[in-house]
């Protein structure tokens, strides 16, 4: 396949960063060694837990994969009564555990990122990805001198063009349908939630860097469709979350595979920063109120302990259950490689069908 | 090419029957001779106007065209202060020609829908297809008996799945990236926003009827992604609004040429029902207020004074300028014939390039 000669993967198939623990190292390794390319999802990873997940995923797998990292942003002026606010709501989820008044300062700093950003480069990682905005100059020179590949996220055509202008190897384009985080600038106006099928050829006509697309891609039919937009490859990441190398929870994965196309939201509930997943009672119960959500990263840091007794407890009503608009089509649980077999052979079929469309006659 | 065998068109490009005045029918006869499917937005026509559109484009062309018309709705109940607010709301910006109380009660009703598809069935037209639903099932059988074919509109799974239990010929699978208004049935809770890429494939799998897909397509790779999606063919709105034959008004086609993938935003203000378009002054002021939009049709009847006004006067700050998510793509003012040769040929382009991925190595 073409896709060979573009990030030294055999498929053109990108398992998605996400964050939060879904990304092991076994399933970052199992997807590299099928021949497309794994990423560890490190968003607010500690540095030690980020050095033994690349550690590991190196011991599991000789080929190339990702590390996906988010661009720190300035925390915005506090209002420190909607914190209290906030955690007093909060609260009422939590039962005894309660927060204390300073949950909201254990942030994800410049400093952290700088400081995953040297693990990376120790580690001699090959793809490092990056989610909302642009990271310093000095950063990219670095990776650069370090031979390390770049990618960025972008969700309109202006974020593509500064990505290019930094000079990033790579652009995902991410589309209204992915799962998580949007991937917006800071200094991005408005929520911009352009559809996949919309997005990537409007990037492609303005950019050379090569493009990934990204959101609501699930099948065969899906990456074809990619491929037919111009991008050089799909990611995707809904359709791994219920793989057995997944360290989403049982319940997670539960609900992904009950879940089709109308069951997710997007919400600021969990994090202060807009994302999609299954709707689910902390979402709703936050939308029936008045309360005004302090801004990312705040709402992530006050949300934290309601999300991890959540995980302990197998609670998918209090979870972040990230996902994407592909929902419907999952329906099992597997192994990444009976996935990626059933995705390729999916793909070659769906190819055979375009070519037999003799569309040049 | 394989779609010459499913709707008698020779390319698997369907025009959008948009409403509003734009599928003149030289519009829609060009596409039609072209080999591509025209139709007529009848949407809320009066009969004789709709009877004149019919009669010119036979006349212009010998080929099958369809017309769309619009699922009647049960108006909800009416609040006359609502009513009443927004009246006064909207003479603020009508100048002298103030509306009068009454003017909510011109509505789209169930008894010009059925007289509306008699002169359909008696000037014995090929194709119709409806939007907001599905149509009682007399009808249907009416149009059967007649070998009228039909095409329905689904914005979800479900959707289509009733469209298909109906009868339909054909489902246009709508994306979240289209222009105009969304076709959701009244019935389908919530507003589903499916991207087209996560939506084709969804349905696909869960219907027999043959899929077109919409929302977010304007050049040969979006057709080419629709058909790799599993689509029988893509229907295209918005690349048509700039053409030379198109109703649309100098200021609305000057609009949509300067608009990009982030001008258009999804709104009630015009109709009282969810619609994309290019985001203008009456929206901003609309939602800029704590105003309640009386539902669809009512508040459609309560800005029509507005629109027809600003169209007389090129006013494209208060006119629906209804657009999809691909308008960085929209560059020129050309013929339908022009516009067509190149989206065809740009088809071929990326047809060929699928087949050099040379995926089934």
């Amino acid at each position: 396949m073409l896709i060979e000669s573009v990030l030294g993967i055999k498929y053109p198939i990108i398992q998605a960063g996400m964050a939060g623990g879904i990304t092991t190292p076994s399933l970052v390794a199992a997807v590299s060694n099928f021949g497309a390319l794994g990423t560890i999802g490190a968003g607010y990873m500690k540095l030690e837990e980020l050095k033994r997940c690349i550690v590991e995923t190196k011991r599991l797998t000789p080929r190339p994969f990702g590390v996906n990292v988010f661009v720190p942003e300035e925390i915005q002026s506090i209002s420190k009564s909607d914190i209290s606010t906030m955690i007093n709501y909060v609260n009422q989820f939590l039962g005894a555990q309660k927060m204390h008044e300073t949950s909201h300062l254990s942030s994800h700093s410049a400093n952290t990122f700088e400081k995953q950003l040297e693990v990376i480069l120790e580690e001699k990682v090959a793809i490092v990805s990056f989610t909302f905005g642009l990271p310093d100059p000095h950063i990219l020179k670095e990776l650069k001198k370090r031979q390390v590949k770049v990618i960025g996220t972008a969700t309109t055509v202006g974020e593509a063009i500064q990505l290019e202008d930094a000079g990033v190897d790579y652009i995902v384009a991410q589309g209204s349908e992915a799962g998580g985080h949007r991937g917006t600038f800071p200094t991005t106006i408005g929520e911009p939630l352009i559809g996949t099928i919309a997005l990537v050829p409007q990037i492609i006509n303005q950019v050379k860097t090569p493009v990934i697309a990204a959101g609501g891609i699930i099948n065969g039919r899906g990456i074809m469709a990619a491929l037919a937009l111009g991008a050089v490859g799909a990611q995707l990441g809904s359709i791994f979350l219920t793989c057995h190398e997944s360290g989403a929870p049982e319940s997670y994965k539960n609900k992904v595979i009950e879940s089709n196309e109308e069951s997710t939201i997007l919400t600021k509930a969990f994090s202060g920063k807009l994302a999609r997943g299954i709707n689910n009672e902390f979402i709703r119960s936050v939308s029936r109120t008045t309360l005004k959500i302090p801004a990312y990263p705040i709402q992530n840091n006050l949300t934290q302990s309601l999300r991890a007794q959540a995980k302990a407890e197998e609670n998918p009503e209090r979870m972040s259950l990230w996902a994407g608009q592909g929902l419907g089509m999952i329906n099992n649980k597997y192994s990444v490689e009976e996935l990626l077999n059933e995705l390729v052979m999916d793909l070659k079929v769906s190819y055979r069908e375009m070519i037999d469309l003799k569309l040049d006659n």
